[in-house]
């Protein structure tokens, strides 16, 4: 099992919506997410910061989001919730989420 | 089994000391944190922010980190990490770490 985490920044008009929509996350987006091996996953959030983390349980992590991104009830939801965030400055070009650094763990 | 997440910020100087220490923690340190029913925990740092992860199994929180809090070895340990770190601007008066809200799960 691999841990990730990351951060992104939600824009501030965007925030209620951000939250009602995962609130009632759409049940097919959240089946394509179990199906990708991702379990575990939680958001939180700190003001204008999002957090995110997830334990990935596959053996082919970038094949996993490929097919997730490849989704296309997931393209929908994403297409909805993308506008209410935004990379944070340290984001490479590739990124969306942001992966930061774990630098303690306890089982 | 209930999840706790925090932020708190991390002085620029003392940051390599905490990753440090950190990735050395102390074992009688480690054992406490486990006896006092914390488990699955994880620290990750996004620039001057550090966010904490764990999953509570025990059945008496506030008891169990009174208890912690007691340990002597704890103690010492948290008075190495402290000058290294600073409660967020929207910490309340009695918090270290500053509880932030989950606003997704999936398991």
């Amino acid at each position: 099992m691999q841990r990730y985490a990351s951060v992104i920044n939600l824009k501030k008009e965007g925030a209620a919506e951000y939250q009602e929509l995962h609130a009632n996350a759409w049940p097919d987006v959240l089946a394509k997410i179990s199906q990708c091996n991702i379990r575990n996953y939680s958001i939180y959030r700190y003001e204008d910061l999002l957090f995110s983390y997830f334990e990935y349980v596959g053996s082919d992590y970038e094949g996993d989001m490929a097919r997730m991104a490849q989704d296309e009830v997931t393209q929908e939801w994403w297409s909805v919730c993308k506008p209410l965030m935004t990379p944070v400055l340290e984001a490479g070009k590739k990124e969306w989420w942001h992966e930061i650094q774990e630098i303690f763990h306890l089982d």
